[in-house]
């Protein structure tokens, strides 16, 4: 009985997964940003599967999904389940979106079950973590944290809308959003399931992990301005060449993790002026994504190497502004939610590895707030944001087993 | 008396540099495309100049601008004196221009002196040296020189307009280009007076230089493609990074002069995918500018740094594929109009310094047909192809000095 009622409702979920996959701005790829006509429709789906897997369901003016599971006799804080449905441009059918459809189908199988939990619980998905239309990220988890900056609103998209304005075109009412109590308060526990996006799983062979924090992050914004000149005329020692300068720096940013091994360091944007093949280039654009599990020594490996791009730009007498554009200091899981998540897990799967997140998840803001603990999926080459992005369905399957019985031990020891 | 028609006509000059400065498809910069509605009007404008210093002025159905100076008594063969009036985008206001003025100039104050040419002068306002619209260079004066390839009718612009197409919209007719008889024969000279476009002349504090040759040139595409990935997860050792490894090759390009010093070699365009700051670059495309005084060598230098570009990629486990877009052999100037132009600029400054041309001219194509020759101006900080390009008054003074008495010298002499 319970097994078969596993079966039909990880059947809906490997078809809802399909089902948002389609729900984009674009004919041929998934795109849905945040505040879109897309992010609307997607709404409106996530509420009704909200509603019919027993949750009072409701839509915020930042276009975050609520689902409740009202407790008039709670004795233990509340007990909050979610993930984000915006998604990168032509991005994959599961970040975000597994972990969102994995709460509303073991809460659905919970209801069915006939279960009572002792806290309120909510599922909640979020609706800006990717932040790929304002640069803006975490925007619905600081509003159910209470903390969001006003200031967010007037923040503009590549087209030069704004927030504010992109809420009015939804028919969603700014002026709400200060009315609101936040949802998340310090004493509650956040829970959040995400596929890794990394290919540490895929590697010890196991479908799922145990994270332990998420790292620290750094976007770093850098500008080398030179002069631009003929190709075919200006000698080598006249050259102030921004792409031959930039393209050492980048080769000096790749080295950052032989010395710091768990640092990340990635080049991922880069512009360059004139951009014609027969002129020396004059201006190079890049960013610089840093990521370390500790924040401490991030920030000493970002002047570091800050220092060595300054020395790059010296040497061959040319400009160099760095800006840093986000921090974000490391978020480490609540050491009680880690082990009852691991016990759980350890009934799926032989071991319950541990892993650290180098991507930035609405936990890593939720964290600010109260404890959170949080849950990695093996996804196929470790691929994400990419439109082969992949989950099998026998490890969405496994992680379903294994976030219900995480659900239930969480509810009773936590 | 001499003295005050070139200076009046000096001043006529200038002032003209202004006007075609003017005559741009963009408000504040000058760019000015092959078969636009600029290039009609500045080609209406060359022709009324080419008819106010006194020759018979048409404009062909490319928009080469010629103006004919005929001579029913001609001993000798056709001198013809160019230059090109297209600009790239975002351009200076001399290159090309300042060659094409000059000659105007030169002729006027000859037929006012009363000089009787001992052959055929013909001034030429080639309609497509910088090929920026259709990435077609020297269409102008491979159709004068009867050796255009119709193929080159098809070739389409960002837009996906072809030249032909372009050609209609202009009232041009594209089947005209075949009924014409070449204006530019075996026996004939070919003089160019130039921008240098580099810093040499500003180097020996001279205003004027003697042309050598011109570099053979070589346009490589480079697309180098490894795989995206998550920067926050994805560690070291299976990142295949293609910005980081084209960095890699970037700086082995910048090094190709240190073992070939006459050698230039620069990236001038370069894409990447997805070009988002939180992913490893998938994709970069680049181009490589390639010149040397010698094609056999430059084609040996080529060989080499493909094969130390695949090196690279192979230790990187990238794709890599390298495409020759274009490629042209030396051009030398002859030796005797060489002489005579020296003689020339030896009468304005103290002596006349021998350059090669990094930079490629329409003469590069005119030398597959007969003899040229050419004249280089002294510009600022080496600078063109940019909005600040400039020449002295006083240094086009001196260049319009030489150049008349270049035209005499060459006409009684070879």
């Amino acid at each position: 009985m319970k097994t078969r009622a596993i079966d039909a409702i990880h059947s809906k979920l490997l078809d809802r997964i399909e089902i948002l996959g389609a729900v984009s701005a674009e004919e041929d790829r998934l795109t849905r940003l945040s505040l879109s006509r897309e992010m609307e429709t997607a709404s409106l789906l996530i509420k009704s599967w909200m509603s019919s897997a027993g949750l009072v369901a409701t839509i915020d003016p930042l276009q975050n999904v609520i689902g409740s599971w009202p407790n008039a006799h709670a004795t233990k804080p509340a007990l909050h389940l979610g993930s984000h449905y915006d998604t990168v441009v032509n991005a994959g059918k599961y970040d975000g979106v597994l972990g969102l459809l994995l709460n509303i189908a073991a809460i659905e199988i919970l209801q069915i079950e006939g279960y009572t939990p002792q806290r309120h619980i909510n599922a909640i998905g979020f609706c800006d973590e990717e932040g790929a239309r304002f640069q803006t990220t975490f925007l619905g988890s600081s509003h159910l944290c209470g903390d969001l900056d006003p200031s967010v609103l007037e923040k503009r998209d590549a087209q030069g809308i704004t927030v504010r304005d992109a809420m009015q075109a939804r028919d969603l009412d700014p002026e709400k959003l200060s009315a609101i109590t936040p949802l998340i308060k310090a004493n509650d526990l956040y829970l959040e399931a995400h596929i890794e996006q990394g290919p540490a799983l895929e590697a010890l062979d196991l479908p799922l992990g145990i994270v332990t924090g998420i790292a620290a992050q750094s976007r770093i914004q850098v500008s080398v301005s030179g002069k631009t000149g003929h190709a075919g005329t200006v000698p080598p020692d006249l050259r102030r060449d921004a792409l031959a300068a930039a393209a050492e720096m980048i080769l000096e940013i790749e080295k950052l993790p032989v010395d710091a091994p768990e640092a990340r360091a990635t080049v991922g944007q880069l512009h360059l002026q004139p951009n014609v093949s027969n002129a020396i280039p004059s201006q190079v654009d890049f960013t610089i994504d840093l990521r370390h599990p500790k924040f401490d020594t991030l920030k000493k490996l970002r002047d570091a190497l800050r220092t060595q791009l300054r020395v790059i730009a010296a040497k061959r007498q040319l400009n160099l502004q760095i800006e840093y554009l986000q921090e974000s200091t490391e978020a480490r899981c609540d050491r009680k939610a880690k082990a009852l998540i691991a016990r759980s897990v350890s009934k799926i799967q032989k071991r319950a590895p541990e892993l650290l997140s180098g991507a930035g998840h609405d936990a890593l803001k939720i964290a600010q707030t109260c404890p959170i603990g949080m849950l990695f999926i093996r996804c196929q080459d470790g691929l994400s944001h990419h439109p082969e992005e992949h989950v099998s369905p026998e490890d969405i399957r496994d992680a379903l087993e294994a976030w219900i019985e995480t659900i239930k031990t969480i509810d009773s020891e936590w």
